[in-house]
């Protein structure tokens, strides 16, 4: 195994962090809070540590698939670590394991909250939160591709790979750099523009900000204890939509930007994306409706909730644990949904469910012409048999993980449904669940060990499993043996 | 599309029922009950009809894999409807859609009931309930191959196929038929031998009867309101017992039947699914120990209860929805997990899993020595790849089909547990839930577009998903491409 490689990028990681951390400290400075201390002197160390690992370049700066993924597991580990730090040496809040818990799901962009009472944090502690989910949604490593000088070639695809959402990394453009860089330029292109549409709604410039960057990382977490309740309808449209626009593939956006209309107009995901969002909304719309203040209201609910869940942002402007079932059921199979591949939400992703569909279509096909040899394809193109085997893969691991994390929490002793939403809205990134975990309560019930098991299902289910099953996997770690097999792919 | 030879096997069918009938009018006539004549009229009709089906043998005996499928389908559909004729006529279930409810229940091993008073049914009514039970544990078609005079040939595994539970069908001896012989004869041994245990138990014949063939359907309709909470430890511990042996792949008793005790002894499926069961009862018998009269009770209640839900019986012993959280997680999570391939059991079978959990060690594997192939083993053998996409393309269908029932079920508005457990006690032929249809309730209170999903889904949960979907998707059912399709085949 490439040690130094590691070392190497978990240090680059650490001075990213360090950086970005001075624009907490910059918030604590214009509204003159004391807590600013604690992210600069954090920022310092993690600056320090940084510079020490990255002291030299590795020789070998070859990534295998392994390294891309264990790498990219501790980057998300130190990220979360380190970026606790600051919320609890300054006493906000106080318990360790709630700083981490609060860091990994901003990072994640879950946006589960262990807080019962966010108005009174400080403001640099709320921009850093919602900062967490505008970092964590794009990826840090996509990131530092773009911007540190590692190996040319095609080995830090694996890199990208383990960070990216969606069953298979799209390459646009032959240089994985300048893909990197494109993608960034997109995120804040729009992110800016949510900011610019929500002053116009006469939102503060903090508070723009913070939601922005929440729905860009369709992260969740609020600055006021009722969400986006108390907001105008003007600013919950504008969140609905942004939140709808960020769970698309950003590649659409790429084809978009590149005058190439029809390829990002006939994108299947995209399409069938839509189509959810659409059915679910009138289902729920038409299920609420009774409830609600008038048809108005219902259809701003039932769309921001939609849009909120299948992103898996998590804002919410209604506690929908008092919706009837049927649109409580919907919404928790949205859960699982999840927003497109190549977008900053979570979930299984759209394309998933797409290759899963086809591939029972295919099965029945079968049936009727046992002998006839047939493809699955997606957007008119054939999927490899890779995609399709690692996508069964994937959500027979995502089940696994699933099921193991209920038993555990399901030792709390708590109703089957807090259990069973729990595991559902961190695993898949949202935040709220429902019962005791709905929109209007949060997680800081949960016992340490619960709450170990939540951080687990954040990361995993924002790494897309495998990197985090990784890291408990014994045979990850066997040196020698890997050494050998690297020399041996080497030799060919 | 051969369809002589589905009526031809339809009409078998038909038969075949009206002499089991028999039974119970056998049984209305020793106690004296005048229901009995209902059971000799729609006895005769279907005889009548059945005889009219199979006046001439199809000229083409082939089976396709389609036929096998559509035919199973259609006959299991078949053998509920006038299985279900004597209950309503009799006026002993007065409305048609609940006595179809039950008697498909009852064929497809769930023992779901629409009753809230078993105890006042006639012995008739009650035996033929059971005796459902028996005929469908072991699958019509495939006593129909072991009796009926059909193409020799390997085409009557399509038959098989479709109807034996499990990722694929051991062919443990080259004809087809001794194998379904020799597998009738070891399913009514056992039913024996836990009969004449029973009657040591001093339970009644006509009680012991019904007993024994819930059990070995593995089906779980009682005739004691309470299920077996009032009988003895001794009858207690002894359904237990039979329920895991009817849970366990057949093919070990086929092996030790012919002392092949190595083999039977190393299969792996069987082995894990003694672990799962040890560990269930392990953590069950602490989590309610206190709630108990001691540790004999604790160990009895929870060896009862796990036996019933893993083998899918559904029998119970104590109303488990009392029961902490963690034991009812641990329960519906055994309610997935089923009983073994090849035994009468339902749920996802243990075999699939242990290929699921394979894949997903195979996955990581490749994440470390992404060059290297590896095979799926599976008692040291490798798994075919077709049994492999097979297995999971099955766990994609089956959540389709649970996702979009839990859907059409919600639309009635029951919380939500009563609602995921109602799909989930039905598609695995388990028959209790939890809550509304705990194992104190029934299902009497759905509207009937519910129990008509419910029927739909217990028929999938037996056949396995794709003869039920099969069914509903148009391209089976062209008639013309799929002819000139056949005479490809031929050609070929």
């Amino acid at each position: 195994m490439n040690r130094s490689i590691i070392k190497f990028v978990l240090g680059h990681v650490l001075m990213t962090e360090a950086l970005l951390m001075l624009l907490p400290c910059a918030v604590a400075l214009f509204y003159g809070e004391k807590v600013g201390i604690y992210y600069l002197a954090v920022a310092a160390v993690a600056l320090g540590i940084g510079a020490l690992a990255t002291r030299k370049k590795p020789k070998n700066t070859v990534f295998y698939l392994k390294e891309g993924a264990l790498s990219t597991a501790l980057s998300w580990i130190v990220l979360s670590f380190f970026g606790c730090l600051p919320f609890w040496l300054s006493g906000e809040i106080p318990k360790f394991t709630d700083a981490l818990f609060e860091t990994v799901s901003g990072f994640t962009t879950t946006g589960a909250s262990i807080l019962s009472d966010v108005e009174h944090l400080s403001h640099a502690a709320l921009f850093w939160r919602s900062f967490t989910h505008w970092i964590g949604g794009m990826g840090v490593l996509v990131f530092l591709l773009a911007i540190i000088p590692l190996s040319s070639g095609g080995s830090n695809m694996n890199l990208m790979k383990a960070e990216s959402p969606g069953p298979s990394v799209g390459k646009l453009v032959p240089k994985i750099k300048a893909t990197a860089r494109i993608l960034y330029l997109i995120y804040l292109g729009i992110t800016v523009l949510e900011f610019i549409l929500l002053l116009f709604g006469r939102m503060s410039i903090f508070e723009s900000l913070c939601t922005a960057f929440g729905t860009a990382g369709t992260g969740g977490f609020g600055f006021k204890n009722d969400s986006f309740a108390s907001f105008s309808p003007y600013i919950q449209w504008v969140v609905t939509i942004f939140m709808i626009l960020f769970g698309v593939n950003f590649n659409c956006y790429y084809f978009l930007l590149f005058r190439q209309f029809k390829k990002a107009f006939t994108m299947e995901e995209v399409r069938t994306y839509f189509i959810i969002i659409f059915i679910s909304v009138a289902v729920i719309f038409a299920n609420i409706l009774d409830m609600t203040a008038g048809i108005a209201d219902a259809l701003r609910q039932s769309s921001f909730q939609v849009a909120s869940i299948i992103t898996t942002t998590g804002f919410s402007t209604v506690d929908f644990n008092m919706w009837p079932s049927l649109s409580k059921a919907l919404l928790v199979l949205i859960m699982f949904v999840g927003a497109c591949a190549g977008s900053t939400g979570g979930g299984m992703k759209v394309s998933r469910f797409i290759i899963l569909f086809k591939s029972v279509r295919k099965e029945l096909n079968s049936y009727i012409h046992p002998k006839s040899i047939q493809k699955i394809k997606m957007d008119k193109k054939p999927v490899e048999h890779e995609v399709v085997r690692a996508t069964n893969a994937y959500v027979v691991a995502y089940l696994i993980v699933y099921v193991i994390s209920l038993v555990i929490i399901a030792l709390e002793g708590r109703d089957l449904i807090t259990t069973f939403t729990s595991v559902a809205a961190t695993i898949n990134n949202i935040g709220p669940g429902l019962e005791l975990v709905g929109p209007a309560s949060n997680f800081g019930f949960f016992s340490i060990p619960s709450k170990l098991v939540l951080m687990f299902d954040m990361l995993a289910g924002r790494l897309e499993i495998f990197p985090m099953l990784l890291i408990f996997y014994p045979g990850a770690w066997k040196d020698l043996c890997c050494r050998r097999k690297e020399k041996q792919v080497k030799a060919e």
